[in-house]
């Protein structure tokens, strides 16, 4: 099994010829590219390794499947490949992991700091060529609450503490709960939450994580304070968030994710003053970030290692 | 001199007697507000002590003013009150020091993170309710530069590490040399533009400074770097800085300051589409930040102490 060569397919409907030139360049050779369902049909017999995005699983439970050992996702978030075994038991899967924490946190205070500076304000003025100078707000002794603290939430955790910001996190693991002031455990939400300026999901959706914030949570949450999610959609219940912000709480959400994406072109958010509708980019998988990542996994393949970003499926990430 | 009630004046042309208010209630009793000239002029006779905000200083070499002992600016910058000798020498001169750090660098990573994230482009995309997933640049592995390494500046370079930029850093005595990755001194002001992606100026004015950005420097930057301007107007040589952009060399220009303010109305600056002008607000003297300072140096001046922020008229800061 472990050659020096072993049979890739990489997958991805836009970019599979980009990512699999890639790969070969790090030295592999036996790399093929699909980025159709019959592409990745005609190519999976003897593949031995997947890289893949929004690969069509259900080809990984015909016969033509039976040589793949190991299905490396190109993204973080990995809850549809876990739902429904969409994944046979016996492939190994992973995902990428820290390789977004300076991008999403670097995406959470670009928003962060355009809203308590008030940005739109000062480009106002200069539009009107008027002379307006008002005093900001400041982050500095604000409150930020990160919800989920992998690699993602770290990073945010180190850059709200150079903003001198007060930082509590929830993590359900207690994992890094010392890098945060007061820690708050998955049974804490209402504790959690009530005291914060800034509410940062970067949560994985698992099915304890569906719908975490919904009308009760929202409604425990200042009605100043600002919500960013830059996890998964379902993590917020949208129909509550959008009556509870129409009901005038809370200062404002920044929505990277979607329970739908595309965001549906009819979707109130997108007209809503107060909410900041991005296109699920704070967290770019990069050609050469995903690149790199799995070719230094692969590696560790081939040497009998433990990977990097191996999905617990019981945990759901 | 040092009763424990000393006379003081507080002049500010609209909130002189909201000052007075606030150091009143700090315990002491002998406060007069004045916002006029008239009013300065009838209160000096006795004043020990000036707290003040564009002040007339001409008063200060008439003998009303022979009592007066100290002079607290209720800024930071104090070009305008050394210049000239507008106050005479055996005033001693203090100007606020060290309250500006947060203000003045959250400001500047507002503008980085909302020009390398290309908030703009996020914000159209919703405005067109068009799912627009591109992928924006990092701050990660930049090189910013700031100019001026005070507590301005040291700041500035502390939250750049927490973005993992490659900080460089010209100061003209040399100060805080060690907090930087690389340091440069008032006469490599070439060598230490030429590998900026941004440039940071938290100078002082003086005639070291005055007019120190001309169209040398600029082009001695690269084409595609930012030119943010926290300092002072004169730090630039607006002509040149104008003249430089509209030949495409720099991709924008971050303004704070003007050479003249308020900035003219029909100045070319408020319609140059990456010029981002705003009205001197990024380090607001708020209220209780300049009665906090200022009565901090009270207490020092009644106990004979050394007060903070102590200007040197030669150094011109």
């Amino acid at each position: 099994m472990n050659s020096s060569q072993p049979n890739i397919l990489v997958f991805d409907p836009h970019h599979a010829e980009e990512y699999a030139n890639c790969v070969r360049e790090c030295g592999f050779k036996a790399v093929k590219a699909a980025a159709t369902y019959e592409e990745a049909e005609m190519f999976l017999p003897g593949t031995e390794i997947i890289l893949g995005w929004k690969f069509p699983t259900q080809l990984l439970h015909t016969p033509n499947a039976l040589s793949v050992r190991w299905f490396q996702s190109m993204g973080a978030g990995v809850n549809d490949l876990v739902a429904n075994s969409s994944i046979p038991d016996d492939i190994l899967l992973t995902r990428i992991v820290d390789q977004f924490g300076t991008y999403i946190s670097e995406y959470i205070f670009a928003y962060l700091l355009h809203i308590v500076k008030d940005i739109p304000r000062m480009r106002q003025a200069q539009t009107e060529r008027n002379w307006d100078s008002f005093i900001s707000d400041s982050l500095a002794k604000k409150t930020i609450g990160v919800a989920g603290l992998g690699s993602i939430g770290a990073e945010t955790v180190r850059k709200a503490k150079a903003f001198d910001m007060k930082v509590h996190g929830l993590s359900f693991s207690g994992k890094n709960a010392e890098i945060v002031d007061q820690h708050f455990t998955a049974n804490q939400w209402k504790d959690f939450v009530k005291d914060l300026d800034y509410l940062v999901l970067t949560l994985p959706l698992t099915e304890k994580t569906y719908h975490v914030i919904n009308r009760e949570i929202l409604f425990s949450m200042k009605p100043d304070s600002c919500l960013v999610n830059v996890g998964r959609g379902a993590l917020i219940a949208e129909n509550d968030l959008q009556s509870v912000l129409e009901e005038g709480h809370l200062k404002a959400a920044i929505l990277d994710v979607f329970e739908t994406e595309p965001l549906p072109k009819d979707h109130r958010f997108y007209s809503m003053p107060n909410v900041y509708v991005t296109s699920h980019l704070s967290g770019p998988s990069t050609t050469e970030g995903v690149t790199q990542f799995f070719v230094d996994n692969v590696i560790k393949y081939l040497n009998g290692e433990t990977l990097h970003g191996i999905v617990d499926r019981k945990r759901g990430y």
